[in-house]
């Protein structure tokens, strides 16, 4: 599989973008036709599921329903729409010798995807990777497995009837982790693997594959209120960071509070925190405060300062001063999404400076480290390595480069 | 150290153009002022290197020598010389919701060096790294521990001087294989494994590393001679791809000729190659061209067709056209460094768009791909990777960029 992927890639690679963006209009087409078929497959998926023993909210992420299905077939028709990132020149020079070098965006080459439950990643993975002229290998998860084939079918349809090679995309036909482990050792043919799941997963894939990984861990995203902070854009930034979607990556885990507006400030950020179910673990001066405040706070650990709780659950800590804080996000955080709150350009400046994270935020909340809401349009993962990527990662982080150089006959003395 | 490395690298991320360049300075400064000690520590590795029977050759990589040291302490100011990649701004836009999102360009962070033998490698890495405001972890050869050591001595010194962290360059004081070990499963401090070396040197790191790799393997380069070749620009690109360097990883180590021209072509390069001793091991059509010529020649084994001989030797086929020497670069080639020679420029885009290498050439010697030849006046080496950088590297590519993201109070909805 991997040889033909490689085969394939090459081919792919210099591929016009209309038989591209064919295959994904045929891919849409076809899972509008499908419904029927990929809801059946899907069904065995969540009969096993539920037979296994799954919770309610765990099968819920591995279902397909005619709404679901309709919107996968929208975000395919979107990526047709996006620009091709290939070929693009990103630099061009001349040397006093002669020569012209020109860098050129080109796919990477081969991409293995290893991802878990949700069916959508199958068509996301492929529909990116295809899109940058990549071929991939998927290996999605036991669970779901039924549906991803259901799936590849399509896609390895639409692949042939748009004139491109059907190894472009190929789906493991197996869950078994010796196969994993096999692929992951693969570098003569794949090029970057890109695990998409829970940390466990990533370590796995991290510690066992001689090809490059881009890893995306998740966060503990801080948001800091400054003694400068409009204290209104405080409560309304840390509630949306908190609260908007708990569960995921860019969700903020920690509040750090300047300590000369603890007094005035935390108690309203509390109280705006405590309406929406927030559980607040605090240290042992912002606990005294919201205590005096009546507010319902617990103790914190130490283990909650450098926790990651993708729960209504926030850490709190008063800081001496805008360089504790960073020091404090440097040392507790992930490097993932922090933000400052402030009024003050020279804060907000050295802590954008200060802060060694994938992106930092002044007066906006740590949710927008997003490929669609950065304006990608596409998203194949938010990068936490620090390597080719970092951050959102639309098309073009799924290219690299080559130099193309041209001579009359130039030789190097 | 690592700790302290990555503390000193949010130190160096944030430090000015000039602290670095005065270090640099003192440095140049202090080889230049020490080669007396420098040559005594020197003189304790060459002297155990002739006790452990190492051969000539390699106990002359090992040492230095006043022209050394000069040549060293000049590169050191060239470095200072080169425009600071930090903190310049790679792109910048607005959203719809009026954030402005800002990619500027950091240092990576903390960066482990793995390498051997040379005693310049310690200090070209070490200013390059800190010029793109990188801490640095080096771990040198065995072979040359005490020149390290003293060379690292005056890294420190110079640091010190210039107000800089004095852990932004260290140097591991073992070449206990266990410690390396270690190393490179500290991934939650050094943030990239640059490895510079053999090829067995760089697959350790490759399999044993949890942190990501920058890898430099050598190359199996071709240089193609297309049936519209200029024949002067033939002889003269091959040769010099051939003979001058033989040892290196953009040495030509094969030629293929258009079936049309092999016959005209093929001897008259024979005779160049074979008057600078290059020995050839030919494929059957080649073989016969060059026998009818009266041109000494081997039959080559199939394991020549993949080789690297980093030597006076060149592998010889036959193709059958364009399309062929395309599939062959792609099927036997390693994607380093590749050429074409012709006078038609449609055969001239279709073989660089074809090639999936790293650099491929037009009428000019593969040795080319360098990061002194191309302009960027400092290398740390030549990526045959496909993600981060590709090609030769030089600060940019030490270099990572972070999103500064502005806001005036937007939350997600």
């Amino acid at each position: 599989m991997a040889r033909r992927a490689r085969a394939a890639s090459l081919v792919l690679a210099n591929c016009a973008t209309a038989a591209k963006n064919d295959a994904l209009h045929r891919l849409a087409d076809a899972i509008d036709a499908a419904h029927g078929p990929l809801l059946e497959a899907n069904r065995l998926d969540l009969d096993a599921a539920a037979a296994n023993g799954l919770g309610a909210a765990q099968v819920d992420r591995l279902a397909l329903n005619p709404a679901r299905l309709t919107k996968l077939a929208v975000s395919v028709r979107e990526v047709a729409l996006l620009p091709d990132p290939v070929g693009d020149t990103l630099e061009e020079w001349s040397r006093p010798n002669g020569l012209k070098i020109r860098k050129v965006r080109v796919p990477i080459g081969v991409i293995g995807i290893i991802y878990e439950a949700r069916p959508n990643v199958t068509i996301d993975c492929a529909i990116l990777c295809l899109k940058s002229g990549n071929a991939c290998i998927l290996r999605g998860g036991r669970e779901i497995f039924n549906t991803n084939t259901a799936l590849a079918a399509l896609i390895t349809a639409a692949l042939a009837g748009a004139g491109l090679p059907a190894d472009s995309v190929q789906l493991i036909p197996t869950t078994d982790r010796a196969a994993l482990n096999t692929l992951l050792k693969l570098d003569a043919y794949i090029h970057c693997i890109i695990p998409r799941g829970g940390e466990n997963l990533i370590r796995f894939v991290a510690e066992n594959s001689t090809i490059p990984v881009i890893k995306h861990y998740t966060g503990v995203c801080f948001v800091y209120v400054d003694r400068a902070a409009d204290p209104e854009i405080a409560v309304n930034v840390l509630v949306n960071a908190k609260v908007q979607r708990p569960g995921v990556c860019n969700a903020a885990e920690q509040l750090l509070v300047h300590i000369d507006v603890a007094e005035t400030l935390l108690p309203s950020l509390a109280r705006a925190l405590e309406a929406k179910g927030v559980q607040l673990r605090c240290d042992a001066r912002s606990a005294v405060i919201l205590e005096r405040s009546g507010i319902p706070r617990m103790i914190a650990q130490p283990s909650d300062f450098t926790a990651e709780f993708l729960d209504l659950i926030l850490a709190v800590r008063v800081v001496d001063s805008l360089e504790e804080a960073i020091a404090v996000v440097n040392r507790d955080g992930s490097g993932h999404s922090d933000a400052i709150i402030t009024a003050d350009p020279v804060a907000a400046r050295r802590f954008q400076a200060g802060v060694d994270s994938a992106v930092v935020f002044w007066n906006a909340s740590t949710r927008f480290n997003d490929g669609f809401e950065f304006g990608f349009g596409a998203e194949i993962g938010i990068s936490t390595d620090r390597l080719h990527a970092r951050g959102p990662m639309g098309l073009p982080e799924l290219c690299i480069h080559k130099f193309l150089v041209d001579g009359d006959g130039q030789v190097r003395g």
